[in-house]
């Protein structure tokens, strides 16, 4: 089945409203109201009904949704359904974040290996992934590793993107505070904690 | 001048254009196009035009955006305009790595202030900020710091959104893993690496 109608929007809402279905399931909850599933994700009952709506029909009224039968659908528009193999480049602050972050697990991700340019780093263990030296990235193909994540200071970040890109990754989360250019046909999804905090202020009250 | 009805998905997207705006002008060019400013935040050209028409005019057919003016503008907006004072609970490693970001500065932030529980870390610096005992927190509020962010481990998110909540603040960015619970009156942003990794493989082709 495809769903090339379901909008940007929506997809960005997907994981959050996965994780929520996975922490109501862990909590004993079997079924989950849309009011409920929107204040856990900070969004509208309306809006909660809607980005379902783009896939089927999951809710009876006034019973809620089942909460696992939601999650398997969204796994698998996700294509979380099956384990994702991811790459790190860059140990540092973040990178280490990435490594030790529990969230990874509830979307089925295996980061399976991390690379750095640090003698001192290569060969260390964190949370059971090696550290390899960076020249070992063009391994990655053989390995069968589609996704990069970028966490190499700012003015490495284009050539680790030009790197991946050779390696043969398809997707690229970047976590550096720069662009980065690449083939229009790899995915790139920035992430800086600086702009999400930029729109905090906005909620607030003036004094 | 009021702009309530900018829907909360233009808000979440205009970090994003003053940033591809700032680094426009630090390259040189005072005009930017609708076409260029979608290319470096990863939109479509429509969208960025529908976003901005929320506030105002600020394009010219065939000469684009004014970049400076527009900056202001989303500043403005935003509350950018003022300095933010943030304070950072939790100086692992995501903790860190906010510290030593150099993106709070493009946004005007200062991140005034860092906790932590651990007596190693208490009187170190980074980044010239001072980590303090996080006994301190209740002195937020004499110190005019309105926004708090949280870096500490899962387990002991709820309590530091409890006592941030108690110090003052009124404006949360959550890095941790887990949901917290605060009145409504304060807005909570959480951010979760993982779930950002995790709309990337719905992009990807299969095989």
């Amino acid at each position: 089945m495809r769903y090339g109608r379901i909008p940007d929007e929506t997809i960005r809402r997907l994981p959050g409203y996965l994780r929520a279905l996975v922490f109501s399931s862990e909590q004993g909850r079997q079924r989950i109201s849309s009011r409920t599933l929107a204040d856990l994700v900070g969004a509208n009952p309306w809006q909660v009904r809607k980005d379902f709506s783009y896939f089927g029909d999951f809710g009876t009224r006034g019973v809620g949704y089942d909460a696992e039968k939601l999650a398997r659908q969204i796994r698998k528009i996700l294509k979380l359904d099956v384990v994702q193999k991811a790459a790190l480049v860059g140990v540092g602050n973040v990178g280490s974040a990435v490594l030790t972050h529990p969230g990874f697990r509830v979307y089925g991700f295996d980061i399976a290996v991390a690379f750095d340019v640090n003698p001192k780093k290569i060969g260390r263990k964190i949370d059971r992934v090696v550290i390899e030296d960076v020249s070992r990235l063009r391994t990655l193909k053989r390995r069968n590793i589609r996704l990069g994540i970028i966490a190499v200071p700012r003015h490495a970040a284009q050539e680790t993107a030009d790197k991946l890109v050779v390696a043969g990754v398809k997707g690229i989360l970047n976590f550096s505070p720069r662009y980065i250019t690449v083939p229009k046909r790899i995915k790139v999804i920035t992430i800086d904690i600086a702009m999400d905090l930029a729109r905090l202020p906005y909620y607030i009250p003036a004094r």
